[in-house]
Parts: structure tokens; C-alpha cells; sequence
């Protein structure tokens, strides 16, 4: 059954997809076996869009997924939502905005939580993420919100990421997303008909310029935009095509591979750890005065 | 020769201590059958200092420390680096501002720079913390700089977080940092001298009061200062010292134990991944197009 599934979502049937990631989500027995005949190489690139609540990344998805259907693409979008009770009223008014496009047929969307006490990526996401590339989609754009380790990681796993800016705050706004920087190659100046747009866009690409990590100065991975009137759009859509040419060479991809790969031997090392178990056999010691933080950790060896 | 110089340290000793650090760096053998032998629950308590360069972080663990040190306490500092090229600048101010205490007889000062072409902390970092709490000190302040997911995760280890914020950018700068917002547990506001800090520091007090988080409002969590001056420093440790009383409660420091065992034992875990090897491995396959992601991770099982 899973294998019939399984074909009608590689021919990009929705409902076949959306079933087969509850699937992956609720690891159901022998979903892994099926990666491992799944060509994960040639599929469809993914977009990571990340950047501060309140930068118009939200718009600016908004936008991209118009321009890429506009041209008789298909696209799938991937949310993920921290869980954090300081960003539901940002989060809500990104799911209201962006909803437009839940029934088109040429778009599939899925929102996934980050989930877990311990905090992090939903545990699934890149087998998630893997799967839906391999769906009959030409593109997969990943929207995390800029609020701490999660988007750093999914930025350091997509094909291109793309960082949202708006110019305020002076300049420190660059200095506070320095992890976010690094994992960038698309560094987007949103609102740039605000006051200070210029001065914000100079300051930026002088850091990327000397930051060296660029062939060139890295201006030509500055784009300004106005999401809310889809200025700059085009250019965007441009600049993330040049980047993800340039990391299709090995050069570029094999970082990106180690990454992925380190990531889920690491998931599954730690699978058989029951955190709840955990958390009660600590509780124990703890509560018996018995407890001692290195003894304790030698029983998951 | 390290019981020797084990004695040596748990006195204080600044040399020792040093030595010491530097054999648990190195992890030379045996360093690990010392922490379970070791009481680290009786010791010193962990303050984790954060929030984004220009906040005048260093400023104020500059006056923390002179604080402390007026009292007659020991005080350590563990600086985390960011391997960010963007950070060289902020992070040699910070140095030079704090090198006044480098050779306080109470004070003991240690950098350490996150490693790690995948990011993270590092690998270290909870041992060795652990550790200088055994050395007859008062206070281990930890100082990270808010960039990534490295400040998170220490924000998560340490007996009190302190989130250092300044008025400015408006209303969105807390939304930034929500990750960060739900690991501290004490909030300053500095630069209070500055416009705007009063509608912040009431926008961030109704923030922390509709997160319910705290049993009261969570106003007592809000300090103003102005750390140039060492304007509400004194409040600032009142609010420290309070945090960490209730944290000695089982109830708050179950969740954080379990966080600690979590990652050594993640550690642990992953310490066999060679990543250089891992990177040469898969570059080989993937020149050789014979490259499947989810083939390949099950050689490391």
C-alpha cells in the first residue's frame, strides 16, 4: 500500500504526498527502506528563506511561489514553526497571508513544528524535505523563522538560503544573525523603500565583501525588494538560480551533503533515547541524593 | 601527575586550573573517570550571559565581575567565541574591555571558541564548566555572543540565563530572539539611558507576563541598566541571586539536568565520526555518481 502511495505522490498527486509525510512524520515501519532506492540527487533543489518575524519573509515566499507558478512551475513549500509562545501572533498572520496559495494545484504546502523539549528541527525534516524534492516539484522552498538554533541548521541544509533583511536597527541588525550570515548565499534587503535602505544595502555588502567568502565582492548576492509590491522579485528568483548553479559543483555540494548526512546519523544514534524515561530516571537519583551528572550518562553508552 | 594537579585546581589555583582545562580540551585519557567522582551538584553556580554584540554584553560582565569581586567572591569566566568572520571585530572590543581583570587574583577568565565545520559548541564546553565550578569559585559566569544556535544551547545549560537586550529597532527585536526569549530567565534592558528605553522595557515586561511563564508577571525578571555607568548592577545580581535560588528547587533543575546528560551523551555518541573521513568518503561515491544519502549514513549505524 505504502508503494502505491508512494507512486501516485513521485507523479505529484497532493493528497498522495501529504499522506506519505504523516507516514515519514509517524515513522511508520519501512519508510526508510524506501529513501534508500530513491535517487535524492536528482531532484528538485531546495530553498531555504529564513530571516527575523516582522522582514516580510512571509510576502516574500508569497511572491516567489506567484512568480514560479506564473511560469508553469511546480512548487512545494515547507514551514516550520517554532514553538514558541513569543511568535504566534507573527506566525498566524504568516499562515493567514500565505493561505492564498493552499489549493492551487500547482502548489503544495505542509507546515511542520519544531518539536521537542530539547528544542530543535522537527525530528523528520530532512527526510521530509528529501522526499517532497523527489515529488514532481521544480523547486522546494523551506521558510524557517529567524528565532534561534533551528534556522541556522535548516539555512546550513538547503541548496541556496536566502536571509531576509529589513534596514533598521543601525547597523547591528547584520551582527545579530552572524550563524545566519555564514549559512547564507542570498542576502535579500526587504522594505528597501524605507529610510535607510541605502545605507543598510552599502553596509551589508561591504561585510560580505570583506567577510572574502565571495569569488567577487558579493554584491551580485544582494537583492532589494519590496515584498508587498513584488518589486525585485524577478531579480531574487534570478540571483537564487545563479546560486544554485554554482552549488550543483562538488565543491560546494559536499558540505552540504556532510551536513545531511552527519544530521541523521546523528537522529538515529539518539532514536533510542526516551526522554521522558530520561527525565524520570534522573528524577529518581536525584530526589534519593544519588545523582551525579557523568555516572548517570554511562548508562546510555 | 593529574590527581596532583586536580588537588591543585579544586584549591583555585589559577595555573592548575588552567593545566587542567587544557588536559579535558585535549580529552587525554582518564579526564572522564574524574567527573564521576566529583559532586557537581555542590558547586559553584552557572550564570550564562547572552544577546547580540553591541548590546554591551562585556561591559556588563565587566561590572558583574567587579561586583562580585568587591564582595570578597571567586569569581570564573568562560568566553565563547563565535568562529564567525563577521564577529572579529566585536569580539576583540570585548577582549580588550575585559583584559582588566586577566590577572585579578579572584578572577580566572578562559576563552574558548566554538569549533566545528558543522557548527555547534564546543565539544567541550559542558565538561569544562563543570569542572571550573569544582574550583573553588562563587560564580561561573558564561559569556556567549547571540548569533546562532551555539548561545541557545549554553543559554540551556546554565543555572541562570541572562538576556542582555538594548532599546532599540523597535518591537521586533525581541521577536528575533525567541528562542533565546524562553531559555532566559533574567532580562536586561541596557543602555537605559537611551530614548525609547522606557516603551521597551514596558513592551518586553507585557511580552514576558502574556507568556506566562513566570509565577508572577515577570517583571521582577527585568533589569534596567546602564552598564558604562554600572547603573543597576546591583539589581542585576539581586535578580541573578534570586533566579538561582528558586532554580535549586528538583522541579527546575530536572529539565535542565536532563539537557546536560542529553547532549554528553549525544556527545558521546558521535564522537567516533571522524569528519574529515565522513567528508572524503562521500566525496569519493559522489564523484563516482554512486552517492545515495540515505545508503550511505547506514555504514555509521
Amino acid at each position: 500500500m505504502f508503494q502505491e502511495l508512494l507512486q501516485q505522490a513521485i507523479k505529484g498527486d497532493h493528497k498522495s504526498i501529504a499522506r506519505c509525510i504523516s507516514l515519514i512524520e509517524n515513522e511508520v515501519p519501512g519508510f526508510e527502506a524506501l529513501f534508500s532506492t530513491m535517487n535524492t540527487e536528482k531532484s528538485a533543489p531546495v530553498v531555504g528563506i529564513t530571516g527575523p518575524p516582522g522582514a516580510g519573509k512571509s510576502t516574500l515566499v508569497d511572491q516567489l511561489i506567484g512568480s514560479y507558478v506564473n511560469e508553469g512551475k511546480k512548487v512545494a513549500v515547507i514551514c516550520i514553526d517554532p514553538s514558541s509562545p513569543f511568535n504566534f501572533g507573527a506566525l498566524l498572520g504568516d499562515r493567514i497571508r500565505m493561505s492564498e496559495w493552499y489549493n492551487h494545484p500547482s502548489v503544495f504546502i505542509r507546515s511542520l513544528a519544531s518539536r521537542g523539549s530539547l528544542g530543535g528541527l522537527h525530528p523528520m525534516v530532512i527526510e521530509i524535505t528529501d522526499f517532497i524534492r523527489m515529488c514532481n516539484v521544480d523547486v522546494v522552498i523551506v521558510e524557517t523563522v529567524g528565532v534561534g538554533q533551528s534556522e541556522v541548521e535548516i539555512a546550513g541544509l538547503a541548496d541556496a538560503t536566502v536571509l531576509v533583511l529589513v534596514p533598521e536597527g543601525g547597523d547591528e541588525i547584520q551582527f545579530m544573525k552572524a550563524g545566519l550570515m555564514e549559512a547564507a548565499s542570498v542576502f535579500v534587503v526587504n522594505k528597501s523603500d524605507r529610510e535607510g535602505a541605502d545605507r543598510f544595502t552599502i553596509l551589508l555588502k561591504s561585510m560580505l565583501h570583506s567577510s572574502g567568502r565571495f569569488a567577487d565582492d558579493g554584491s551580485n548576492n544582494v537583492v532589494n525588494t519590496v515584498a508587498s509590491t513584488g518589486e525585485g522579485i524577478e531579480a531574487l528568483r534570478e540571483c537564487i538560480s545563479n546560486v544554485l548553479v554554482e552549488n550543483t559543483s562538488i565543491e560546494k555540494r559536499i558540505p552540504l551533503l556532510a551536513r545531511r548526512a552527519y544530521r541523521l546519523i546523528e537522529k538515529r544514534r539518539m532514536a533510542d533515547i526516551n526522554i521522558q524515561l530520561l527525565v524520570e530516571e534522573l528524577t529518581d537519583l536525584v530526589k534519593q541524593q544519588k545523582f551525579n551528572l557523568y555516572q548517570f550518562i554511562n548508562k546510555y553508552k
